[in-house]
């Protein structure tokens, strides 16, 4: 059950319906396509779409495009440094979970059959955790799959518009009985419910996923936690699309 | 973008809010402290529960217990055969997604301090697939948590009472545009937004989980799912709590 | 060296030479083309045969078909639970012994060249173990085989008649001196010599496998062995051609 | 069904029942206590027991040894090069099952209580391939263990006098309707019937396992090997028995 | 057998001897003890150093201290996107060999004495690779580790000064016949002798490998190459040193 | 920093610059091209050159051929017995840079384009490990290549002449201050510093790798490493000659 709601005050003194300081650099590295870092206060991720000839063996003939996606911790991300999962020789449940996750997020953001038979990898490496690293690997490699798919036009190689309006994600939870918006790790690791939420510029849910890690959670608190991130993620998305007009050349 | 809302005829003649049927049977092995085979129409997964001493590292000398589950589907459960996880050598990302699921669901209907340092290990196995699995897991492993429990207290090895009320667990979707409770392979995999909702007895959730795999959804839409799946969930703790109540002895 | 002859008395009160209660349903699962539940006592397994087009690269271009074949136990089916193979890694190598068996068994009951370039895929997966699940795979799975090879010719799949005489097992062993039949796992880990005979319906042998776990065995007792295997497994044989007589429409 | 017996000529000339030159050579390598080089004809095996202070899990506390044996084959010892084993990162079945049946043959003789809480580590590494390995290494991991233990009594290591009188392994088969003894890879690849027997020095069985691989086998036929097998199991005996009556000082 | 020399002319119009620009950012990342960026000309390789209590078994009670290094590219590092070691299950022949190598070259940097029972992980994963990302991975982490003892030193962990002076690694290759100094992947794919070379600062050698990958080299060439490896080291200890003596605060 | 020389005594009564004895035995094995048991002193290496048909992928439709090369040491090749690489699912890193060096090495010994589009596998696989495996394994390895060349031409197979001058290798190290040649384990494992060394027959090097494991070395000290090293590795290009030159008819 929930705790009572108390007077909040955050550790880094945010409003409980305010976001962290967001970043985004665009061209972080050279070689693929698409390169972004991300950074939702202290959380950094390294978000890039690289471009593959030819599809999967179940997309083949198709005529449809495809987009993967694999999310990783580097091992000294964390604050405790993390057994690197190469080395282990087993990839963690964890790693899988959010990979999958950010899979089908950015495949709301591309039409495949515009795509052609060609496939995106998006590839989110985590460079520093403080929280969020997953909603924040989504919002970033949005970014990073927008100037692949540019790159992939000025080349010619796609046929038509595969790029679909913006896609974002943030996360939200209860605190001591309180919803707030964009946890860092020291909150996350306390809150009662713990909620990620994926959205289009147009407002619509791609993804919602609320587990109730330490308290279950009722119908209203499932609505005031929906309403938090729908604000924030109407701000992510201006960041994504400010990013974007940015002219590199 | 969904589809418009056709007049719905669903292949098996139920309406949009009807559950298949369910069936709960208790004692279905007799190694386990705790064994059930769920059937949720087609769909058939055994459950058990099985107790262990001690508990992982990270929970060592905290006095509390531990619950783990691990879900997997048999390789002739699903209509093409699947190559088995153990032969690959590796453990797909969708296994392990649900794994995690089942045990944060099960791990809301037991109370670890009063378990003691015990470890409860939750095994789901799917032998027949017709959609809706993980959901069946849970609802069933539920009742095996349960009859493990009592034997545990049976043979004084549990200080306190750990069972805490009933958590079940069902999916519910938008199929042409209409919100359909508990679907089975055949529209699951033609669904435009699947959704897997876990809740107690008071009508809290323990986790959605929602995604838009080919449109997203309205808040609208989201809501109208989650009415549907309150339904549903109302009906199968009764028939968990009806199974729990048959004397077997 | 063997224990003196003592008069023996078996804790399920059966005579030496006398079979656990054995049964076979067939279409246990409805997906896989032959599904069958055999059950010795209370050793449970389910045994299903797939089909697949094709044939491995060693039996490319030969215009035969080849049978692969698969054991395993689930977690729970043993009295303490066993780590799952698929979550350690490796598979053990009683599983690899077994499964070889299994597959070198059952190709006995198939004509290669009757099949064409298919594969049968066998799965034998142990609910419940209660020793001899080994010989109770095989003899399940003759009938799921059956069913399976009857569903292929129903579709014109399979060029010829590829099935051939039932092929069963059973298991005997050497207890405190004295040969018995058809061993639960309580005495199974007591006995001094284990022997697994597969046998086909003209009595002719397919595999014996004896070993002296505690105590080497002489001829004279090797002969007792083969006799009661011999007079097990024509009951064995009646039980899985009365299985397959039954009408299922 | 059996071929009808022809008159047979075997491509080196042997008789039916004669055994291919044997050669055991003693302290083949110098780390291990025990290492021996075997060799049936061409087939060539390095068997070496080693000691390892303490044992397994499953035997701590008991005051009683350990045996284990691990056999492989090195890339290059077969006509076709076969991909090594720790690069494929996966072991096959055959070499598990092999493992197994060497670690069953080599307890017999060794008697663990009066071994200590000691672990002896069974290696059979075959540097060359043409039938019967797995035979020719049990007969060679004997020896190995004989001088291991010799070892083991001189440093005092060991309280009693655990080696236990000889135990050795013979392949025999079915050509073209005749049983054969010590069968090269050219036999055993045509054979009907394969069959490894193990025995010790008393004439009593430790391991038998006939396969029928290309047609069934009847009771007589199974009385025909084993009468060969015993022959050349005798003459396979003394052999070991002279070998370690060699004086290597 | 090596080209004839011909006028050089490099495609970053690089004189033979020059360094590409480098640069150490420290603090790239704030969990670590340590952590450094460094690049050399589009290279980039982030090097952390970790500190983590007790040492691995065979240092145990020794009173001495440990250091590990792995060394891992991010998929997206290379121009081509390759496979992720970790989904691949196994780890390339390559990523060893570099990880003991950087591992040999950073413990030749501490005073494993003066250490106590504590252990430096050493993690450099590439961000960006453009040729040498071996040697700016060992320039780079020997700043980290500088950092992370002088974390450990203020925290009074570590009992005496166990860093020694700087370590430092570059790359030397012929090309076209001519020694060049700090070689770009271009580059390095085309040289003839490819070497790499880890110094002291005291001008004394920790590691040479240097390999012939498409052509032998004489004991003069060896001698060129090392005089142009000392020149461009003696440069990189004084930016490694410069970088160390910026005050952070 | 390296200790002061002394007057130095080798526990095999050996001057400074002699190697040990060295035996090289061709044939050892029949099933590959070419096989070789290569001895330095008590370490015996097996190494065979099989052949296979076609090229890897990145060298398909080149006209050109490849070498590939794996190493790897018995289980019970070590004083201590080390266990089974296939049995822990991992190859250790020592075993990848091993087998990386082993390739590098042997292609510098056969001209690619001369073998056209077939593959040569190297293996080597020591069978008694005493210093210095890696050097013994790239000299035995040039004999087996170059028998199977042999084999290859005789067969028709081969267009051209593949084979070029002797490879060979030979290690090298300094204890107490001194320069020795071809180190047993017992003075390797005491080294301060420790090379190996592969050089053609013309005296132009292949590779060069020397590490100072407990102390750099200087300018001065590495010349005097390869001045023993060359002198060294003359005698061992004509041990290799003249076991080339022995008739096996």
């Amino acid at each position: 059950m929930l705790n009572q709601p108390q007077p909040l005050t955050r550790a880094d003194g945010r409003a409980a319906n305010e976001l962290r300081p967001i970043r985004i650099t665009r061209r972080f590295t050279t070689n693929p396509a698409g390169s972004v870092l991300v950074e939702f206060g202290n959380t950094r991720v390294m978000c890039t779409a690289s471009v593959e000839e030819g599809v999967p063996r179940f997309k083949r003939d198709s005529g449809e495009g495809w987009l993967t996606a694999e999310y990783a911790m580097l091992p000294s991300a964390t604050h405790e440094r993390m057994p690197r999962e190469s080395m282990r020789g087993k990839v963690k449940g964890r790693t899988h979970e959010i990979s999958r996750l950010v899979g089908r997020a950015l495949r709301a953001a591309v039409d495949l059959k515009q795509l052609g038979e060609n496939t995106i990898a998006i590839d989110c490496d985590v460079l520093q955790a403080d929280g969020g690293t997953r909603t924040a690997a989504i919002t970033g490699a949005y970014v990073a799959l927008a100037d692949a798919l540019s790159v992939l036009q000025q080349r010619g190689v796609v046929p038509g518009q595969p790029l679909l309006p913006p896609v974002a994600a943030v996360s939200v939870g209860v605190l001591n009985g309180t919803p707030v918006l964009d946890l860092p790790y020291e909150e996350d690791s306390r809150a009662d419910v713990d909620m990620n939420v994926v959205m289009t510029e147009q407002g619509r849910f791609v993804e919602i996923q609320g587990t109730g890690e330490h308290a279950e959670f009722s119908r209203e608190e499932l609505n005031a936690l929906l309403d938090l991130a729908e604000g924030g993620l109407r701000q992510i998305i201006d960041i994504q699309k400010a990013a974007l007009a940015e002219d590199l050349e």
